[in-house]
């Protein structure tokens, strides 16, 4: 039983009924009963028409082994309902209470250090614990059964940011049973870990362990697969219950908040899994890349739901809590942050959470009613979100689309930064994010796939770093590009195999052709950065350098569009581009990448969201959903941007001249459809 | 039994017997008979009257489980007796021999990551364990009673810097039972602690644990709390020991050495429970700041003994061992350290330690008399220092008297620095220190209260950065605002009540009123510092900033003294006058600072130790004590400074002219009482 | 039964029969036999000769209790013995196999945190557990009874780069019979670790502890004796496999790999136990200083020897994988890196390893056949240092000459890094190498000797930094002064007596009448450097400076090089010089440290390798080795060097003229016997 037609429909038609949703966490359990009636008054005054309940509630309903206490649960659901409010209703499974750690210490997860964690925070549970698993499952299925058929609740919400790690001995037992199902036999797990190495032999699955502390390095391979063990394990923690949730005859979506690029969960084989992709989203507002940033979180978000619109299940109004320092968001950015993941596919826009929690760890997140109370720019803003988002209901359900797919794969990620290897000054996500901007930029959207997903819509198919690449998705690459689509690969690409074993051979093996280039060794870079020389007539004028990571290259039939000028790889190629296939064989400078990017581009005839604006102003934002233009100012000037005269802005309902300009922190939603 | 007058007067007795007091922890157990003796003599030479006898005797006192070796003492007692040292006589409990842990692991500490802690070190014990605390009474009852009437012990030492702290077993029974007596009922914790967030009720007091490791933040109010019951479990490991003594009828006054800001003991209470006050000071010669740094410490002290002399208890002679790179002092240097200490109060003047220990952890700590012996600047500094000390004798009880307050409370610290907060940059103690400062430049000393303390006599009340804030303390200083007293408050106060719930409503809730504004957002402030614009005709002439953080702020019938310039915070208020009420809503630079300081002790009439000099010359310190000026040039050049002429300098002899100059590194105290 | 001369003459032997050894580690249990044959053919190609086998073969030797796989084994012996490679064969105790631990986790070794560590690395044992030792016993039995005789088998390779640390329950009863051994009874202990200070005494061996985690500082006298111990039970371990395969009638030489200036193991006390001295270096090519660095080590080795040649037994063909970023070296700067080796003693070169491996945690440690085959720079690098290496086979055996001595002791060493010093900045490493690196830019070698190393052949000696200094060694610097031997001491020594307790008296106590100085205070330096003033007519014509640590320090008779120019410090004597015996009483900056060796070495008359050249060009080393004279350049720029006409290259063939050119990255080996 895994995600169904019939519930993506379910949330298809919340949005056709409410319009976009917007809301956010409530947790009314920490509130008194007069506190809930001014939060449903105020709900309404800011359009909230979506809430989530019951994240934290497990001691709440269940303050002692057994105990169900449903009274306060019914009461707010009707209050919500009342007041037109639907609900994502929640399985409290993601902190248990503290009597079920001290009653049953063997659902506490046990770390690295072999310390056993316990409860005053929040998350203390071994996802491999089955006592701990059937305590969940009992609450969650009394949960579904009590509510499945509460007209308030609308969408079922699992557990919570599922990424528990525990490597204690239920830990190990249950490794060692996915390794049987993986492997089959110990002596393919020695094979596959290349257990020779280093004496690591094992004679039965009963030896084999977590990577707890050790004396040095651990095996790679077993570090590999404990990451695809935990997120293996994890997502059984949620299909377990999501399929009780079913079994009760419910009908609303069900899923599961992700957390973008997240290193503990490999969300391409949870994807398929839920009934929408809901995604929590923390940019920091002191990052000034943040914008891309989470336009690649978003793109990623559109793209594991097939395309299909998802749901901002949090975000932060204004400050956070978690950083050292935590910078706040104005109203307008908070405001630009949510129409941005509209702009990319978002239907529903939530927040964590709706009234600030007066104590606790969190104390100091920021929240749509702040401490300060009503009379405060924050809920004037949360007000204003409300409206807008009731404007921007017509965008509900339309798409994303683009030419360009981006390749990204968890275990590669997790392999490329497993330890001891060339550098640990090369980054995956900073690669992707690097890639990404220069994209945005021109107002380019892609789709991130999976390795193994279908290349074949795509003009041009960007791999900023495949560590790991298989052969699959070489001759997926090969013939994308004998097609004629433009590829571009990243530096260490094709490196390895599935279990992290290199690629015996002259690199990259398996693009070898693909490339007309092979490689003989990966240098790490002295610390100034090297210069590069460009073919003649081709890259940017600016001086551009290498760094971090090159290869000692020689061509095979392709072109040299850089070489290195200088250090111990003088004259070596650094780009490279063979037919329509390119390749980054170093860490090149922005300007580098941005001009190798422009020209794969070009040669796809692939244009921006904005035509005739190759590259857009700085801080320019510019997405076309369905048949709505997104333009979102992240800059501090004003901008004026070439559209086509006769759109209605749904935020203002002005009609566009053939020019529209926007102030700092403003937002265009520039409909073709609409008329005032 | 607590703090008794007759001790007290048993204090005051002996220094009027033996002038200042002059001495060290003095640790014969580690040097042979013969050593001894040349000790005494060099005592004697360098005016050595008091000494600190049995810190970390336990093991040599009782080798084995209940044997008891006094011979050692006996004599040394009798020897110091005979050479009219006075002894301060230490109960040898900080650091149980080895043997006691090894037979009743029960005693060990276990950190918060569960490691039990042993011996190799010092100080491992748990201040939970029942076990310790009886070997601890046992020895403790058995030095009282053979020593309580030796004609050489005038005072007793109680443990050394009580800051231990347990997270294991015993700790978690007697955290429980501090909470029971406390709180009542766990639902009374319950609601203390909010445990409704992440569901963290607990529904018996058996489940709660000490903070050990967890999977993520703890709950801060769970974490203020152990910090409260951690310095109340130490606070009752000492007054167990105290009323021990006092009941074998030992008549001299009972102390422990505090730490000055000492983050693991509260000593606004510890502070009634010993007979004087006693402390460790350890200013680091490598911070330029030291200086007025160590004065704030010396007016904790002399306030937390409700304005009667203390004694420092320990400090080095030049360098410490314990820093990553320790600069030594110069003997012209630790001279200025231990009158300085005296000026602001002190009464006996010692050092850790008398002899430099010949190995162990400290080997390289400074001592009166070195590694290198007697012939040595070290030992001919000790030697002027006893020279010094006696021709101050006519000091010894007179107080410093002040119009100004400065208030801090442990608990505000405590949960000011909590993690998960708007900003690790802003720090308790670095406010402290920077306001201080602003006052010691000026010659002016403050009483450091808690936030219960009367406030009715203090014309300037400043209150740097108080995070709780309690309605009685609110009420206090919007009394004493209304009888015309000068109240400036600092950033970030107010925010929160006892249990570090914050306060709803705009902020600061409870000082709305007095201030004159309402805050709704504390902001975390870029990198780059913001300008500040201030109120025509107020402020420095330089350009001042603000960083950090701020506060999202209206007026409600205050004045504008200073709003932010540029930035998302541009022209709200960033210091505000309200009558005699000031708010600095944001950190402000040292200049901005300053000049607020200065308005409100010119609207108060205060002026410094020397009348005439609003600011005094850089490095100049000044403090009346008493009849005497005492006036310590830290800085590196020479300064003049106008004195009412025929005052005596007890330290020459010198009678002033109307102008003294005073070189780097020298002290004048001058006296109006005494003549040659 | 230590180091055998026989066993010493069987290498001499291997070499005298097979020219310079050269070849690196095998793995063949990681690879398929059709790999194996591959091998050999590209090792005969290379020109290998000698490869380590069974390094890490345990578990493929006994892949469950008992089991005894010698078929594989077997094979690749008579392999490799078919195509004349000879064979270093290993004990392959290094790193057990996991049932090891599983079946007996007495076996494990636990950190200083309690955590026992598990496998899945490598090196998962306790050299104190009796249970691993019995274990690996046998199967070094078994192995060399089976190949004592293998005609491959050239000499035995004995676990692999001891290093092994056990805080655990095994440990701590080893440490305690070491103790008993050392010290006799418990008084003695007490009395060495003076445990009187801190309450530590203890009452019973049965007391003590490995120093896990404490509350505070470790004693530093049971933290040195722990380390001590540690390297004591390392090379328990290594002896006793050491005599069981003697016992089979074994004759071939054993060792072990050392690794430099290594913390862990005392060198000294290993040297003699080894038939020959074998050593692991690992430079790292972007440290600039590198190249003198090794020397310093290679020196080391050389002097541990005795002065005879010594084996190269790992290092880098390129770069390696375990520093956060690793900067290849190129071909040319590898075989410069071997030939250095040669040029200072070694007889041997070999690398780790023969082919990389293709997953584990060193798949991207280089290796002399990369992942990229045959066809790739490194291997024909590879096969370039056979080829050059075959042409150096005269130099097989022959000796480096020097009259220079550097003293080194590593119970010094870590006493003088043990936490609670006058400062962290001061390390004995970085002292020996600037040290060092001042005779390696002139051409000159030295011998690296431990404390009660003969001093009588030497005109100049050298002690950098000797923190422990005892008496013997005092009379042995004093007598060779007498006998007219420039010494130059360092400072901060001779401070600590053999258990780290501190000399009592004026310092350095022992050294007072040699040097005829004495200070009284060790001194942290502000962090800006201060001043140096040399006398006239003496030092550098640059400013030079003191910084970290100097001295309060008076002349008894010595002449003043240099004084203190401000500061704390001004006037103070910095730099003296009593007849021969020079001390820097501060760390004094490159230049001034130069002068005064340059001088010593000039008072000497001891000049470079290069008649003529007092100091070489930037970057040229140059080292006479036997008959030849080694030349290197190491920088960024072509040298001319003056040499005597006639001497022919050994590595060309070439005849030199009177000035030898040398380009960046090339070689000379000029010998004075060989003609072409």
């Amino acid at each position: 039983m895994s995600s169904t037609t019939s519930a993506r429909h379910a949330f298809d038609a919340l949005i056709s009924d409410r319009g976009l949703a917007f809301g956010g966490d409530y947790n009314p359990e920490q509130w008194s009963r007069e506190t809930w009636r001014e939060d449903v008054e105020l709900m309404r005054q800011a359009g909230v028409n979506f809430v989530t309940v019951g994240v934290f509630s497990w001691a709440t309903i269940e303050p002692r082994a057994g105990a169900r206490e449903w009274g306060w649960l019914d009461e707010i659901l009707d209050l919500l309902h009342a007041a037109d409010i639907s609900v994502d209703l929640a399985t409290p499974v993601a902190s248990p209470p503290p009597w079920l750690g001290v009653q049953h210490p063997d659902i506490l997860p046990v770390d690295r250090d072999g310390v056993r964690l316990i409860a005053g925070s929040r998350n203390q549970f071994s996802p491999a614990s089955r006592t701990y698993r059937e305590h969940a499952l009992a609450i969650t299925r009394d949960i579904a059964e009590r509510y499945a058929t509460h007209p308030a609740v609308r969408m079922w919400h699992v557990g919570n940011e599922y990424g528990q790690i525990d490597h204690g001995d239920e830990a190990a037992r249950e490794f060692r049973r996915w390794l049987q199902e993986r492997y089959g036999s110990i002596d393919e797990v020695n094979r596959a870990w290349n257990t020779a190495f280093w004496s690591q032999r094992y004679d039965d699955f009963a030896e084999i362990m977590p990577p707890r502390r050790m004396p040095y390095l651990v095996n790679p391979a077993q570090s590999l697969d404990f990451r695809r063990y935990s997120s293996d394990q994890l997502l059984d923690c949620y299909t377990e219950l999501r399929d009780a949730i079913r079994q009760t005859g419910a009908e609303q979506p069900i899923t599961t908040n992700f957390m973008g690029f997240f290193a503990l969960a490999d969300y391409h084989s949870w994807a398929g899994e839920v009934d929408v992709i809901a995604d929590d989203q923390y940019p920091d507002p002191a990052n000034p890349n943040a914008p891309s940033e989470i336009a690649l979180v978003q793109d990623l978000m559109r793209s594991l739901g097939g395309g299909r619109s998802w749901v901002l299940m949090e975000q932060a109004i204004s400050a956070v809590n978690w950083r050292s320092h935590n910078v706040p968001k104005s109203p307008l950015r908070a405001r630009q942050d949510s129409l941005q993941a509209v702009a990319r596919g978002a239907d529903a826009i939530c927040f964590f959470q709706w009234r600030q929690a007066r104590s606790g760890a969190e104390r100091f997140h920021s929240s749509m009613l702040p401490h300060a109370g009503a009379d405060s720019d924050v809920f004037r803003g949360t007000c204003q979100q409300g409206a807008d988002l009731r404007l921007l209901a017509p965008v509900g359900g339309s798409r994303v689309a683009t030419d360009v797919a981006m390749l990204f794969d968890w275990s590669s990620w997790w392999a490329a930064e497993e330890p001891a290897r060339p550098t640990e000054r090369l980054s995956t996500m900073t690669e992707m994010n690097r890639w990404y901007r220069s994209l945005w930029r021109r107002g380019v959207s892609v789709d991130v796939l999976s390795h193994d997903a279908a290349l074949d819509a795509y003009k041009v198919i960007l791999v900023p770093h495949a560590y790991i690449l298989n052969s699959a998705t070489a001759a997926a690459l090969t013939a994308a590009a004998a097609r004629g689509a433009q590829i571009v690969i990243g530096p260490f690409s094709g490196v390895a195999d599935e279990n992290g074993g290199i690629m015996q051979g002259r690199s990259p093996v398996l693009l070898r052709e693909l490339l007309g280039v092979s490689g003989e060794e990966w240098a790490g870079m002295p610390d100034e950065p090297g210069a590069l020389r460009f073919a003649d007539g081709f890259g940017p004028s600016e001086p551009q350098t290498a760094s971090i990571l090159a290869e000692h290259l020689r061509t095979e039939g392709a072109d040299v569009m850089a070489t290195h000028d200088g250090g111990e790889l003088a004259g070596l190629p650094a780009i490279t581009r063979n037919g329509t296939a390119w390749y980054l064989s170093a860490v090149v400078s922005d300007g580098a990448l941005d001009a190798i990017l422009a020209a794969a581009l070009a040669s796809a005839s692939v244009s921006g969201a904005v035509p005739g604006l190759d590259v857009l102003p700085e801080g320019l934002e510019a997405v076309q959903r369905g048949d709505v233009l997104f333009l979102l100012n992240h800059g501090i000037h004003s901008v004026e941007v070439p559209v086509t005269a006769g759109l209605i802005d749904l935020l203002t309902g002005d009609e566009t001249a053939e020019i529209v300009g926007i102030a700092p922190g403003e937002v265009r939603a520039l409909s073709e459809r609409h008329t005032r």
